[in-house]
């Protein structure tokens, strides 16, 4: 498969546009009922009219039989191998919150945690406390003072938060301090290497001034902190694609995750509807566009196979806005698969449509499972759909002479 | 997927015979008033009892959605990874004329062009001169002394040369001169590398000594030189498959490329019958045959989609003259896709028929892009394409115990 820097040499800067649709958990299974699959049960006219002009296929966002989370997933989709470009647990909770992290930081993802008077731990989500008293507590800690670094603390949500820390020469190979069950105290952090140690160091002050400053506030009266890591160096989509590329999406973590890669963010509502609008509104500025629709992807995680199935209809009855804007290429794919009967993501392949002028059709007349497995574009790695989209827009001059 | 090395230690020399036959821009798009491909509308009446009785898949050249140029389109027929082993401009250019070039050999291809008095660049293809009075400047540039390196400068055609120079420890990481646009003056050669510094010097005292002898040669008063390159070091054809391998082609691109890896280049006429008649005349004396049919290439980049058509016909017509030889694998490919309706390569993959009597029939009967989308071969990289050759020939050992 062709790296990145070999994309970079032939990329091309050109008018024409490309918009990623991305439905979250888009693959399914079927309901044993009927033998069809949550896609399989929509009306999606439009979507088949794409597919009855395009081409299909099914794409694997990691690799043969790995479930991705959210983050590899949609790397995967922006062309970036997730086995090679890794965002820890740390940076990942940074960007989710939109924390504007920076090269050379550090971050951790926290939790508050409920501690008796040996120090034990009684409950590593501290009763899963409410995200305002989370948010309150936050503020007491990111006034810590630290030797050599500066530190931010941010609110997630209930027992959550994000650590940050900022300073010259810090080093990201530190072990967790949440020692993953109750009736032991938390871990002290250790560096995993010599060159970590003054990091280790730093942080272990940050804990032992938290510790003070909470000893008050039960039941959240301590903190576990895990998944340490810095910002990966992951040239950004303008880079390798010479493109202008732009975000339309409502939840915080792809945003950020779009951030990250170099994408501009829109803001937008949350609808499909207002999520075209946007598209619209912002259509000749820009010569990508990636759309996150999130709501298969939670109707799965609920196991709600019917709402799962309406949001597919819904988005469908608004995709002639994008239709008719015409772009050159439509790609509409998922980062992973969230059957609503596992009620969770799974490792299946997921369908791929890709629909532009110069596709050599294959014949399908459907979006689902059943045929993108027939589909010619055949089984893919996720990381080729880029590729796919960049040529079908005619932005890839010919490799080697 | 296996490596050259490890297929070098199963691959076994015996008596059966495999014949490649490349169609040079094999793959098309339908036309949309038909919706079928050039292939798709041609009478083939004997390819499509081959794939009868073979199977087939479609071949990814260079990897999904890249377009490739001529050189890596047939070394990944040939076996060899395009995106490992890179053949450089000046090499190509030099291949391209037959030009003998030998390991630790520097190539570049040159340009005359026109340069105004201040010596600023004012055409950079010297209105494409006449290929005769090119000639005669390169007789001329020649007979230029360097020191430490013999120089060959040789015609391609127009306003192209190649220039090879011979010499001890001549290093390629060499900058170009062509400045790529008019207006200002050639560049100076700068060396990539220290180790490069001695090279630059020699390629430089050339241009100025070019220069001298092409000042009253108006248009063609100077030259720019670009692509800089060595051969790479490609493991033979008969080192790695234990084949004695001969070409069949008709254009000095594919014979130079089939020198490179080690085959035999046979004398033939350029028609299919001509090329068949070459291939039952030396039949005995070779185990393997690549016969490269360019004219359906050329019909694509014309945008010609009816005398694209009529080459497929053609070649079928004389197809039993191969078959009657009964060759123990008969593999049908190209090197890459031009659809005529795209007047140029394209990255979509490439139809491919194997045949043998050990094939796995798949129930095809027709050599189309769509059958192959649904052939039993499904979707390969062009790499596979020896292996699976080599395998029905019966000339590849088992691997490990």
């Amino acid at each position: 498969m062709i790296n990145l820097e070999q994309i970079q040499e032939i990329s091309l800067s050109t008018p024409s546009k490309i918009v990623l649709l991305v439905f979250d958990g888009l693959g399914g299974l079927p309901l044993p009922q009927t033998g069809k699959t949550e896609l399989e049960t929509a009306r999606t006219p439009h979507l088949d009219e794409l597919v009855g002009k395009g081409m299909c296929g099914l794409s694997e966002p990691v690799s043969i039989g790995i479930t991705p989370g959210s983050a590899p997933g949609h790397l995967g989709l922006f062309g970036y191998d997730p086995l090679k470009f890794v965002i820890g647990r740390g940076v990942l909770e940074a960007v989710g919150i939109n924390f504007p992290i920076k090269p050379g930081d550090i971050a951790a993802r926290g939790n508050f945690c409920t501690v008796d008077k040996k120090g034990l731990i009684t409950d590593r989500r501290a009763g899963r406390l409410a995200t305002r008293k989370n948010a309150r507590l936050c503020k007491l800690l990111a006034q810590i003072k630290l030797d050599g670094a500066q530190v931010f603390v941010q609110t997630v949500k209930e027992h959550r938060f994000a650590v940050v820390l900022r300073g010259e020469g810090l080093n990201e190979a530190l072990s967790d301090t949440d020692p993953q069950r109750d009736g032991v105290a938390p871990l002290e952090v250790r560096a995993h290497i010599p060159q970590a140690a003054r990091s280790a160091a730093i942080v272990n002050s940050f804990i032992s001034q938290a510790r003070h400053l909470l000893a008050e506030h039960h039941p959240a009266n301590m903190i576990t902190l895990r998944g340490f890591s810095h910002l990966p160096s992951i040239p950004s989509m303008p880079q390798i694609y010479k493109l202008k590329p732009a975000a339309i999406a409502t939840y915080p973590m792809y945003r950020g995750l779009a951030k990250l890669v170099g994408m501009d963010i829109l803001p937008t509502g949350s609808s499909a509807e207002q999520q075209f609008n946007t598209l619209t509104r912002y259509y000749k500025k820009y010569d990508f566009f990636f759309i996150h629709i999130k709501g298969a992807d939670s109707a799965g995680e609920d196991g709600d196979f019917q709402r799962k199935v309406r949001v597919f209809e819904e988005v469908d009855a608004h995709l002639p806005q994008i239709i008719d804007l015409q772009p050159d290429v439509i790609a509409v794919t998922g980062d992973h698969s969230t059957p609503a009967v596992l009620k969770s993501h799974s490792w299946h392949p997921v369908p791929l449509l890709i629909y532009s002028k110069w596709c050599r059709p294959d014949g399908l007349s459907k979006f689902s499972e059943a045929a993108c497995a027939r589909g010619g574009l055949g089984h893919l790695p996720a990381t080729a759909i880029m590729p796919l989209a960049m040529a079908h827009a005619l932005k890839l001059a010919k490799y080697g002479a």
